[in-house]
């Protein structure tokens, strides 16, 4: 292995968390490579790829265009506004096949669960009443686990439906302009398999010869992204697991314990990581015999924001972080299911004594136990992984053990129907009219949703914070999810004092009101963590609640979405959602899109004729503050507030 | 436009078709480009690329693998072994997805034209019983529409199944051996969307880890379009348009004609193909009433092989021959549906008086006029296209006008139940009998499906004739789909002719002996073409009931596949089905996969030890034909023969 000379400056672009760069420094001591030092091997990328200018769909290619000069097309014939569409098209397909596929055992968990084969607990009776009365199933006289097996089974029906009507989840989600809206585009997915499996065919070699038509079809896809995807799952995974509401913990590397069994859990499935934390409380005991003083759950990637929504279970770090955590020589054992889960991590685990488990049949790591988790098996594989957990401990090399004192209080939790329960005590009656009245005084002078993922391209937690700064000191109340809420956590944003400290002075005046009324005897967080990526379904939730309460659309809303520094296909797949719901989109990473001048002229501007949202690019987070300011106050004059 | 300045010596390493040639000299004199100048602007091809070393899954790459030094990750710590399985996994599903969606609407189609709302009569009555058995659907006293619909809706149930069973067309299909073998390996597929859904989710960023899950996941994708593409695929257009039997025809670009309309069918869904060849029977005097002598239809593709088979239309040229069809001045409508269709045939068709007509949602082309076909409208859709070509015939300029002399007589038709149904006329009782015997007593040394596209990589043609010259003297019997099937038809292996002129003198007895038995006045053709790309499951319809008969697996057979100029995507989900099947597989160009010691290995060696088959790649057609000869035998010798 080759000595890394990484200096002080390296790490401080590389992240602006201390506890990061604190382990950064020990990784470079011991010899440890991280995502930082691969990319640095990586560098200068592609240009053709990071233009989307390179196709690889047949075996004739690759082939690549030349921006400046020729080649103007490919081997086919394909030109550069094609083979970006397309390739865009399968970017988006990743990521949607990533929710779908997440949301489907979520399904087959409930399935299970109300059938009484799981040892799953439903614990989500209010989520129940909300997802039968929105599917109209019929409740009265009918137990929680009849009602949960039959809103499983309709979920599945829409997987298994093959007629030509759009899928049943979106139709009794959303209002009726915007279905109507998308129905008149021709956006409307059917079975979202269906449409997964037609937009596949649709980017093969010689199908699609329409950069527009494929355009369309990634709405689409965003759209069966949005209901079958993230909607469905959270609807789901509430019902399995509760509706979250605030819960105070901490987030950063500091969570991780000295003297307890540390256990990380990593992915994105909340079936593993509610068990693991499950039986990790189950046999704390165990743990204490063999000399620890307990064990301490900790997650990374959105298992973390899951359990920590739900349980309070404390934040270890985001996505840039996960090998960072096993580099304090701390971690005793990693559970990973699927997505973000960085292969690098069997690497970094072999220089300590960190174990690693994988836990679903598509997300195996060669070196690391596979214990294959299903709903029927969770109790008896959770207690398995916890028990090597605890075996592994005492296998710690204290000379290697270096936690960072870095951790920060942060509240998650904060769950539509938990803002609407604090806002209520303002307004009983009308929980959101105390927000709109507040948006419309000009207290609150709009809303963004800041979410995403980390990326190597971006120093680590910088643009969000830089960005979410700007909005909080003008007022805009800012929610996150996924690695964002992470990274927002770890400075504070989370915590009420971050209200005391970011927020301008109208928007703390309005988050003590709430969180006072609420009986939080301080202010509300000035960020309100909702969830998990699956989670952003949550602000379109809320989104749909606000617009439908001023009886205008969503597009008129003053309202954005950010994903400052995303990195995974699922970050674009949500975006074009977004966009689809008519939201502003800011990007803060520019994707493979800028070698077509026309499916950036789409993406940007003529998408907002057709549904009134559209992506926003822009590196710089406070030209993109700017950005969406004006965003905002442009809304704000049509709605002549 | 640049003039092109194409010597003879570049029109021969381009193509060995004399008229393709021909037409690539007038395409230099017009200044017409060709896929052929375009790959000449491509080189050099990317390396990262070519050998499968380049992965943009994240919007952190792209990120590239140096074979012969750093770097050996990707920046989340992706060596070269996941980045080959990962893309080679969405390679499949590129190919997987292509050929379900094409069933899919095959299914559809059935489905309404046996409800009586299509007008598609439903002609493949044998074809109706034979899948109503395998399917245990009960045909006493039903009509044929009503188990036809029964058969569409037991298809669509496999694709809208959540139960864990496999699917069931696949299990009705397979002998129990194989079905066991493949249950052993866990790669049985449940519902084919599903199975793509999930594969998807398999190769985003951070989910799957293991090269040899991801290729686990590849056989089984192979499966999904074996037995949901194309065995699914054959059987239900079987239905609809019945049982192809043994019919003479031309190929080549020849039977474009001066004095009538002349349209080209170009893509693969045989409910176009079909409509317009209908339709141009039926509207002819509208046609000779406008001055013309009647209206030719020729297929291009896969098109060409589905109306070939049935309606004995003529084989104007494969896939490198699409924009020299045009290029003769004399195509006055090209219908196309979906894959391998060249966006460059819009730039082409400029240049002359020929119209396009797209028809399917997923397949547009601007400025093509987009006529939708749905199983409903064919009719009317079908009339409007034929009029459009007739309207057009008026616009020829003969100035313009150059149809090469070149064409031979080649024969289709070729499905398993011909094939049975001319041995059966040595052996009514046991009609695999005397094939049998021949191939026991070695005057059938064994048996080759060689099967495939075009790919401008390769001399046109040229590595199937000479791969095909040498099998024949060796006197393999050769069986053919695809535009490999064009390509042997060009050149008089789809004629009787051929069988005296390549087959070695012991396969020429035989084939002399069953033609004669069959009625033909002579020999069966050296190479029975058994149709389009989706056809290859009547190869593996073959395998199984020849394996039956010699109580042996496929995986004994003194038989091989080829793929000698494969192009598409659909190339390599076919021909990892192959393998899964226990064929040895033979692909003249090489895959993207060079660059992971790891994949070349398990698919060219280790997966022999799974299922039997390998793939075997080798770009010299004369190399790869004494592979072939050596692998039969050795199975010969393995079978003690």
């Amino acid at each position: 292995m080759t000595k890394y000379s990484r200096t002080a400056d390296r790490f401080n672009s590389s992240t602006i968390d201390p506890a990061a760069a604190e382990m950064l420094e020990k990784a470079n001591r011991e010899n440890v490579p991280t995502t930082w030092d691969r990319f640095e091997k990586q560098k200068p990328q592609c240009g053709f790829g990071d233009l989307g200018l390179c196709c690889r769909n047949c075996l004739q290619g690759p082939c690549r265009i030349n921006p400046f000069g020729e080649p103007k097309e490919g081997i086919c014939g394909a030109d550069a506004d094609l083979i970006v569409a397309r390739n865009l098209l399968r970017t988006i397909l990743g990521g949607t096949s990533s929710h779908t596929d997440h949301t489907y055992s979520a399904i087959q968990c409930l399935k299970s669960a109300a059938e009484g084969k799981a040892p799953y607990p439903i614990k989500g009776t209010d989520k129940i009443k909300s997802v039968a009365a929105k599917l109209g199933i019929e409740t009265e006289g009918k137990s929680d686990g009849d009602v949960a097996l039959e809103i499983a089974l309709t979920a599945l029906s829409d997987f298994g439906s093959y007629s030509e009507e759009p899928m049943k989840w979106l139709k009794v989600t959303v209002s009726r302009d915007l279905f109507e809206k998308w129905e008149k585009l021709g956006i409307l997915p059917k079975n979202p398999d269906r449409e997964i499996r037609t937009a596949m065919h649709q980017t093969a070699m010689g199908v699609d010869g329409s950069p527009v038509n494929l355009l369309l079809s990634a709405l689409k896809l965003g759209l069966v992204d949005g209901y079958a995807g993230l909607q469905m799952g959270t609807d789901i995974q509430d019902i399995l697991f509760g509706i979250p509401s605030p819960v105070k913990s901490e987030a950063n590397l500091g969570v991780l314990s000295h003297d307890k069994v540390n256990i990380i859990v990593h992915g994105h499935m909340p079936e593993i990581s509610e068990k693991i934390v499950e039986w990790a409380r189950k046999l704390e005991n165990e743990a204490i015999e063999t000399g620890a003083a307990g064990i301490n759950v900790a997650g990374i990637c959105c298992s973390g924001n899951e359990v920590l929504m739900r349980q309070g279970i404390p934040l270890a770090g985001n996505y840039l972080s996960q090998e960072l955590a096993i580099i304090t020589g701390a971690v005793d054992l990693m559970v990973v299911d699927v997505q973000c889960i960085m292969p690098s991590i069997m690497k970094v685990a072999s220089c300590y004594h960190t174990k690693v488990v994988t836990t679903t049949p598509v997300g195996q790591l060669p070196g690391a136990q596979h214990i294959p988790f299903t709903p029927e098996s969770a109790d008896i594989k959770a207690q398995e992984a916890v028990r090597m957990a605890i075996a592994a401990f005492g296998k710690r090399g204290p000379a290697k053990v270096q936690i960072p004192v870095h951790k920060s209080e942060a509240w998650g939790g904060f769950s539509v129907e938990a803002i609407t329960g604090a806002l209520s005590m303002l307004d009983a009656q009308n929980p959101l009219k105390p927000l709109v009245d507040n948006i419309v005084a000009g207290n609150v002078l709009g809303a963004v949703g800041v979410v995403g993922c980390n990326n190597v391209k971006v120093t680590q937690d910088q643009s969000t914070i830089e960005l979410v700064k700007e909005l909080l000191a003008n007022n805009v109340l800012v929610v996150a999810t996924g690695c964002t809420a992470h990274a927002l956590a770890k400075y504070g944003f989370l915590s009420p004092e971050g209200a005391k400290k970011y927020a301008g002075e109208k928007l703390l005046a309005v988050l003590t009101a709430v969180g006072e009324a609420a009986g939080l005897g301080g202010p509300l967080p000035p960020v309100l963590h909702m969830g998990s990526c699956v989670d952003n379904s949550r602000i379109g939730d809320l989104l749909g609640a606000l617009a439908a309460y001023l009886g205008v659309a969503i597009k008129d809303l003053p309202v954005a979405a950010s994903a400052p520094e995303l990195q995974h296909e699922k970050a674009v797949s949500i975006g074009t959602w977004a966009v689809t719901l008519g939201v502003m989109t800011h990007v803060g990473v520019v994707p493979p899109i800028l070698g077509s001048p026309l499916v950036s002229k789409v993406l940007t501007n003529d998408v907002e004729g057709m549904t009134g949202g559209k992506f926003y690019v822009e590196t710089d987070p406070h030209q993109a503050a700017q950005g969406i300011l004006n965003h905002i106050r442009i809304k704000r004059r049509a709605l002549g507030i």
